[in-house]
């Protein structure tokens, strides 16, 4: 497998990407944007937990699961939500305008909207936008753009893998935005990833799902979950490999770069949370089951007073153990180990005698690694957010005003 | 019912209390309190659900079983947790010196701490403290003022009931500490409470769960919760009523004010929350179940982005709709009302054009009154919270150092 240098959306073949400043967000920036495949894709996608679910999200639950998409436009400065029967209409529209445009059907564009909640998307806007877009080659890093809000840096990447049987070369690109209301399931706000493997839909379903529990689903920043999170993956075929099953030749390959991709977007986001400054890595591993991991990992990165003392490299380890203890993972206090970076600070059970120093040296870092060791059973999990930081305050309580 | 002027534990008869400087904390404050009535008590307690339990909790999970506690010792500056068997034994040493000191057996002596997790209590300086404190009718300020941490305010208050059948009054006091780590449930940390009633000993418990259930365990700060949380009641019975047994005569008056000291103190403690400027109550009605109204509500006013949009008095409302829909409470979104006070801003799942000036002027206020209508079925409930300003990041970024 191979990282590609610029690697995006458009890197696999036969997808070309676009975007424009249709005047959703204030400011000379970039704000609505197109993807688009030259022929018609195996789709998979994953969609937002939350019970109020966002008009472009309905639409695309209704018409991915046809399996025939071959186009997705993306807003941000509007969520399209709570805005009742007119949010599903305006959804409708967008998927229709750009189809004309694009000379597809409207089912086979998919739409995705990221912004302020209970507010209608100006129309008017979005009709000029989309005929502004002149989707390209060397597009993706734009609709990367497009489709921030808060972020402070791109989130895009792209690899390319010879499959297991050495035939055919392929490549898996992907674009995320992130930022604020980040939180397991399915922690990513928006996410489009593309290949120009041939797969079997229902593998192509299986390998997102596999590969977004390790990596979108394991990523905190501040526990809220937004309406609008989607994650999805279009797959055109035009590499010409044989197509990939489940369990078949290719499928771990592939299985395999589609991991990579989302860890990276995923690691990314968390990295770029709202006022961030540090990334967590939290692995806690001796879990009775890996979902009792999972969850105590989740719990302690997602922790505000984990959070706020990693921001300030106080070693005030109690508030991680206070974490892990109110998480409902099964653990026996006199079993457990806790680890900053290689520096125990508690064994079984009972603190230790730390140089607090080095404590702070190891929190000082870009990335800082913490591990737990339940010592109970081989479940493991590793989960990843980010510090704590006034400025997360001062963004998101001036986010509308 | 009368409040009492400038009430607290030692109001109800037969209580004292009383405090002193041990050095625990640094500065010139008190740290280490005692709590005893002149005769055995019925008692009753809850404590944290972690499951990493600080071993005061142990200690008092053991002995409060036997019901003939007489006396509190509680220290702040110091958890006395995850420090292994050397807590266990500080824990059962700090009972019998306080035993001692008051003529009482050790397992008459409740142990509460708060403070820093992981760190040794520094026995020499609990056992000279001990000796210094001298509990008298009038001590129960000293000790509210002892088991605070970085609140900034002491919460305590004392009411006066008359029993339904006119013939004996009674009072019940309580003070508490609150400020980090608080969350349901039980979001408290340290709340001791006293009565002079005579009471059965399964309704005092019953009576204890149920106003919890309306007070601390519908209170968060920042949804950590502490492996100290303990609210301990004490009924000495020296008001000379007949016994109050569950559906008896004098019960409900009891629970009422019981109920109302715990929800005083609770709110005391969401309004004091670390950093907070503004208390945010948050009622969801129209749920399935009680208990889904509960959940909706604690959700929201969790919610660390809607904390901090009405920190900066920002009506971006879509952050209530986000956390609730995220909240897993059964809902239907076109039948959602939302309301800031009596300012209507979502009416049937649909955003309503509203006066931002008026929804910026209730947002303003010191108490910031939500309100979510489920419109499906009759349960309710109210959760209260407080904003989430910078200063909690720069408290929580520099605890220990």
């Amino acid at each position: 497998m191979k990282t590609l240098s610029g690697g995006t959306v458009t890197s696999p073949k036969g997808f070309l990407a676009g975007a424009t400043r249709a005047g959703l967000k204030t400011g000379d920036v970039l704000d609505l944007g197109i993807l688009y495949s030259e022929v018609s894709c195996v789709a998979a996608g994953l969609f937002t937990t939350s019970r109020i679910k966002a008009a472009p999200v309905l639409w695309c639950q209704k018409h991915i699961a046809a399996g025939k998409s071959q186009a997705i436009i993306a807003n941000a400065g509007c969520a399209n939500a709570c805005i009742g029967e007119q949010g599903l209409a305006d959804a409708e529209e967008v998927a229709a305008i750009a189809a004309r445009k694009l000379g597809l059907l409207p089912q086979q564009v998919l739409v995705a909207s990221t912004g302020v909640i209970g507010t209608a998307l100006p129309m008017g806007l979005v009709r000029n936008g989309i005929e502004k877009v002149t989707p390209s080659r060397e597009g993706g890093h734009d609709l990367a753009r497009a489709i921030t809000t808060t972020d402070t840096f791109l989130k895009e990447t792209g690899v390319q893998v010879m499959l297991e049987h050495g035939e055919s070369e392929i490549a898996i690109g992907g674009i995320a935005k992130g930022a604020g209301m980040i939180h397991p399931d399915l922690a990513t706000l928006l996410c489009f990833l593309t290949t120009d493997a041939a797969v079997e839909p229902d593998f192509l379903k299986k390998a997102l799902r596999k590969a977004a529990d390790v990596s979108f689903h394991m990523i905190t920043i501040d526990g809220d979950t937004s309406p609008n999170d989607s994650v999805i993956i279009l797959a055109n075929g035009v590499a010409g490999n044989k197509i990939i099953e489940s369990g078949g030749r290719g499928a771990q390959g592939f299985e395999k770069a589609l991991e990579e991709v989302c860890l990276f977007l995923a690691k990314s986001i968390a990295r770029d949370g709202e006022g961030a400054t540090k990334l967590i890595e939290v692995i806690v591993d001796g879990a009775l089951t890996a979902a009792q991991a999972r969850n105590g990992a989740r719990t302690v990165v997602g922790s505000p007073l984990v959070k706020a003392a990693v921001h300030g490299s106080d070693p005030n380890w109690g508030r991680i153990i206070a974490a892990l203890g109110r998480s409902g993972v099964e653990m026996t206090e006199f079993k457990i180990d806790l680890y900053l970076d290689s520096l125990c600070l508690m064994k079984a059970g009972c603190a230790l005698p730390f140089d607090h120093e080095q404590a702070k040296s190891i929190l000082d870092r870009a990335e800082v690694p913490i591990r737990i060791c339940l010592n109970l059973g081989d479940g493991t999990a590793t989960a990843w957010g980010c510090d704590l930081s006034e400025e997360y305050v001062t963004i998101n309580s001036e986010y509308t005003t």
